[in-house]
């Protein structure tokens, strides 16, 4: 069993099992299950931002602090990037290199597949596994635009939104609608021209909001990712929203995060334990048939094979 | 019924229905079925692109010339930002005001909700209402980053990728991951330097590609949407591709996204009737108190809760 091998520290049973979960192999379920109560000691930090914004640059300065500290950490990659495109992911990752060496970080990249909410099952996943493997800090990068992100953010507890000035005043950045979900901001490439204004742009934002007494007020961390500038103030104020977060009860936050967890995977099995009944009583294929034939509009046709599956409610158990 | 409403040129019934599908209303469903005959008809051309490289504006020119055409316009904007934007948003939208009075254009924009997929779904079932109301032309705008992005693609016949020379040759849209969907590229702000740079970049990834004999090779235009400039050959090149898909056979791919529509629509059904049958014998709440007590991880609760609702394979039916 992988997860025996992962909890005793075997670094090629994890990679392993992360590539099992990535494919969505059935078996990774009863590995997780292994796993999870060894699971819930790590600091997740989420790291988004739009393209261009010096993400991959500023956690490669948050790696080399957090290992200063003698912290471990994992790291989690999401790029919606593709085979395409090898050359452009290449070029920020080759940065990560100086820590490939290093046995206290492991790096995962996963992409954009072509199915519905899979990256997000993959992520959540692997996070799991980099909890297990006992990492101090798990840094998950995302573009953080859409659903993805939206999704990817739940498995943060410490969210940092990466801006810049050259994103008008970060108009661009509200538009990718990732603002209000910030713990931290990183105003990140200060030497640009705007940065005051940029700044003073994003606080009148937040002082638009309605803050309760006790609420987490997200500061705006200055930060020159290139030269490691404002990196340890962004790591430290991500301390203090964990301690933040312990006040109000971190273990109520890692309770929603298994009942996500549990929603997740139960929508994975429910859709593959009742699309493997209905192709082995051949019904699935008969119904893409009549489709085909234009003898049944999709909808009827989904509510019908639902219907086959489904245990009514009513039926004693 | 909204769908008769719909077929007989009622728009504040379309209205209503499209709010409904984005609130996934269970009633949705019966509606999509009395309008699907009457799909297939409209060209759907997706317009994506990373934030600021100006799709708005250029759809704005796209509807402007089409109605000149005399071709009716229906508009999906998936928007991935939130309440806290609203200034934003407004601000691309006024511009698409000119268009509406006009009759024979119909804008939706619909946002980012929490869950997973909920999106996609929507613009799914958005598109096939704009589709049956007899638009000639449906535009569907999105950010196309990560899954949604792709999800979205799926929807149209005909995607034009938006990139600009300021995105680093073009460096930011390969990162994005979009442009290997791209059927057309509009190279956008042709005024901004390193324009021709940027045509070169593309051209030489186009180039990379390994295309078959009888492929399409997506053409590069060159816009400057603030001035309408090369909007009209993007739609000449729009037009070029739908011819070539009919060549292709056409027919094939409306089978291929009624497949689409029925596995997206099993899958919602699928949840919801398995979800509130749980719910009726309590079975739910059950399982999320076991979690919470740990007695349980939440792996095996949803393998346990979906053996209870799933009808087995080998059983009769």
């Amino acid at each position: 069993m992988l997860a025996e091998k992962i909890l005793s520290g075997d670094i090629k049973a994890a990679a392993q099992l992360m590539r099992a979960i990535e494919d969505e192999d059935p078996g990774t379920l009863r590995e997780l299950k292994g796993l999870f109560p060894h699971t819930g000691h790590a600091h997740i930090i989420g790291l988004t931002g739009a393209p261009g914004t010096g993400k991959s640059t500023l956690l490669d300065c948050m790696v080399h602090l957090l290992r200063q500290k003698g912290k471990s950490v994992g790291i989690l990659a999401i790029d919606p990037s593709s085979p395409f495109s090898g050359g452009a992911i290449l070029g920020d990752r080759v940065r990560m290199q100086r820590h490939a060496e290093d046995k206290s970080v492991f790096i995962k990249s996963i992409a954009t597949r072509g199915h519905l909410g899979g990256l997000s099952r993959s992520a959540f996943g692997i996070v799991k596994v980099l909890d297990a493997m006992g990492k101090d800090v798990i840094l998950v990068e995302t573009v953080g635009v859409g659903q993805d992100g939206v999704d990817v953010i739940r498995l943060a507890h410490t969210t940092i939104v990466v801006v810049t000035a050259d994103m008008g005043d970060g108009i661009q950045a509200i538009k990718s609608g990732i603002l209000e979900t910030a713990d931290i901001f990183a105003l990140n490439k200060t030497d640009l021209e705007g940065t005051e204004a940029s700044l003073n742009g994003i606080k009148m934002m937040l002082s638009m909001r309605q803050l309760r007494k006790g609420d987490w007020n997200p500061p705006v961390v200055q930060t020159l990712a290139i030269r490691g500038q404002g990196v340890d103030e962004l790591l430290r104020q991500a301390q203090n929203h964990l301690k933040f977060l312990k006040t109000q009860g971190l273990d109520d936050m890692r309770k929603q995060q298994a009942f996500t967890d549990f929603g997740i995977y139960f929508r994975k099995i429910l859709v593959e334990h009742a699309q493997s009944a209905l192709e082995t009583k051949k019904e699935w294929q008969t119904m893409m048939d009549s489709i085909t034939k234009g003898e049944i509009d999709p909808y009827s046709a989904a509510e019908e094979l639902v219907s086959k599956i489904i245990k009514s409610g009513s039926s004693p158990n």
